[in-house]
């Protein structure tokens, strides 16, 4: 019998255990021995659970099993979650997880320490929920140069964008709508200020390029400052604002990360990705563009992804999968996005805005313009041209004498 | 040193040699060994070839060396291809394909043959090209019940009917166009008459649902009869005309298997598939629907998927990765298409076709009417109620009597 602990009984946990069990059988016939949950660790009570039988409050009961071969680690946070993950590995016991937190904070070494310990340590379910991405980045697309990864990596954030485009919400309202709705938390901060589509980004990166990305040196900016208005001149110009993460190689070996808001194409796939979807484009050299598309979040999407690593690990007891990037400590890894060229969306007040485009125009270029119903006189919009950030900093810094920067939006 | 066999240097085998040589230090590394292509066999000559050194015509020279760990079989077919592919197998040789025609017709026996031998069949270039579906499907979806796969497959086809919708071409020029830009061979027929998408729907299939399906069994009809009237009332409508191939589990144990062109609704993203691009939407119990896109054809893009399992095969020598599906010789295991309930687009020619609306809407009850600028007195198009499409035949048998039936095409 190859059995399996679940430790954190909340909204994934009790999802990965409800599909499990749904499927028990099926799951047995496909690892070719009858597996089952052994297993489920909390310090709640659940008087009345289906599973009530197998809660246990104390972790080592798990660890000290013998019969025990994965652990789902449901817990979250790269605190208690990181002591019992090396726990765990380092007595050979597989351990899944969708914690992004913690495999952005420690992937590198837990994975070492599986390895070390002839067990696994998988996270599909960590990026884009119970979108397939790690598995096929780590292995279908293995005999590509991964030239760049761009993503809708955060449900909550999509969603109050789709909102705010589709309905013509402000920020706020759409914020309040989604927390109405169970998509945002109380305390919304890591999603609407990207910081939890910034330990995906770092997590696709470090998988894509060998290292490990660390999410404090990733520049990461939020949707709270968007506007209708920038909305608007996007919709017009052609483009959808969305919360973008990416990743690309940087000269010198270095990556370039950024989580930001981005005006995307339309005829781009990922500008027809809504409400609290997830979609994650990859180019390789060999494969061109692929995209893939789902639920970033939930219940059981994102157990959906748990299961299937659980499954795997079953499969593959004591073989090591191949998975895996190097620690990096090197500060510099990440390189400076304001060397990177970009075309950047500029709104700016002023008391009169069409005097100034003549100085605009000298300083940037060509550049385009953009409309929306009702411009007032002190307002205007325009996309700059291709160039470093750095340079487009510049000339804004200029241009701030004589007028307010409302908003700056790169374009994807 | 861990060396690697292509057979057929052809459009794909020579892109694959070209991404692995490419790659192969990265590759070398990723595999933890030295590794190389050490010949590739092709009954031409191909002089001045950067790879010319590794040429061999005799086949034997690949079976019978022992440094061979994986071989590329890149001939297509299912003849000479099948022999060759046996005989790898049961030396422990890991073969790798994009060939659909061969996993379609033997993919069970192969499997078996591989797993027997401890080593692995691997074909993730035979659906979609680059994309990828065959690892997703049966690793990370492994934990769901698949409830329905539905996929653009054909890359021709898709951009005959995206010239069709976008351009309003007919269909003989918009074939004529694909076949000077290469993407439709001379003899077109395999792909405008949906069978290259059949044999990847049934590999689809077999997969999700553990049962090999064959070809044979499967309804399919292409896109040869869909004219820019149909493409019009379906715009018109919401619609855009797909060639999709589907299979969902059908009652008793039976699948449902089908390839045909469909109207599907905008909403849904496989409406937004364009050009050659293909797409595989995949529903689970758990994960909801996930959506793969990219290039489902081309040199590069497929020798991608090649490249990647002969890295997995190259990583995991002699440990078999599990993927399979029985064989099944119950020509019942598909069920009647007919007996499933679907929606239908109508459209029918008749001297006094408004004089039919009443005896129409009384055999189906409440359908749609659809409309098109400049729409002749002696025309009418509708979309069915969802009934069983058993029931919108006999409706039609009648309906004939008075009229001629123009088009019929389902909806998604």
């Amino acid at each position: 019998m190859s059995m399996v602990g679940v430790i954190g009984y909340g909204v994934v946990g009790s999802g990965t255990v409800e599909l499990f069990e749904k499927h028990r059988e099926e799951i047995s016939k496909k690892v070719g021995r009858k597996c089952d949950i052994k297993y489920i660790c909390d310090l709640r009570d659940f008087p009345g659970d289906p599973f009530e039988d197998k809660l246990v409050k104390d972790f080592n009961i798990i660890l000290n099993d013998e019969d025990i071969e994965v652990v789902a680690e449901m817990i979250g946070g790269a605190t208690l979650a990181y002591e019992y993950t090396k726990k765990l590995l380092e007595r050979g016991k597989s351990v899944v997880t969708s914690n992004k937190e913690l495999v952005a904070a420690h992937g590198a070494e837990l994975i070492a320490i599986a390895r070390a310990h002839n067990c696994n340590y998988l996270f599909e379910a960590s990026v884009g929920g119970g979108i397939p991405i790690i598995r096929p980045l780590n292995k279908c697309l293995a005999g590509n140069e991964i030239k760049q990864i761009s993503g809708i990596l955060n449900g909550t954030t999509n969603f109050i964008l789709t909102k705010m485009i589709k309905e013509q919400m402000d920020f706020d309202s759409a914020l309040k709508l989604a927390q109405e709705l169970g998509y945002a938390e109380q305390d919304p901060t890591a999603d609407i200020e990207g910081h939890d589509a910034c330990r995906k980004i770092c997590i696709l990166g470090s998988l894509a390029f060998g290292k490990q990305i660390y999410p404090e040196y990733v520049h990461c900016s939020g949707i709270s400052g968007i506007t209708p208005d920038d909305v608007e001149y996007a919709e017009n110009a052609g483009y959808a604002i969305k919360l973008i993460g990416t990743v690309k190689p940087a000269e010198n070996g270095k990556v370039l990360a950024i989580v930001c808001p981005r005006l995307v194409e339309k005829s781009n796939l990922l500008a027809s990705v809504d409400d609290v979807y997830n979609a994650i484009s990859v180019v390789g050299d060999g494969v061109g563009d692929v995209l893939f598309y789902g639920r970033g979040a939930g219940r059981l999407p994102t157990a959906s992804a748990v299961v299937g690593d659980i499954i795997d690990c079953l499969k593959h007891h004591h073989k090591v999968l191949a998975l895996s990037w190097e620690d990096c400590f090197d500060k510099d890894y990440v390189a400076d996005y304001k060397k990177d060229q970009v075309s950047m969306y500029v709104r700016i007040k002023a008391e009169d805005a069409q005097a100034l485009k003549s100085a605009i125009s000298e300083m940037f270029g060509k550049l385009m313009y953009i409309e929306r119903a009702g411009r007032p006189d002190n307002e205007l919009a325009f996309i700059t041209p291709h160039m470093t950030e750095e340079d487009i900093d510049l000339n804004l810094a200029i241009l701030s004498h004589s007028s307010e920067i409302a908003s700056k939006i790169r374009l994807l």
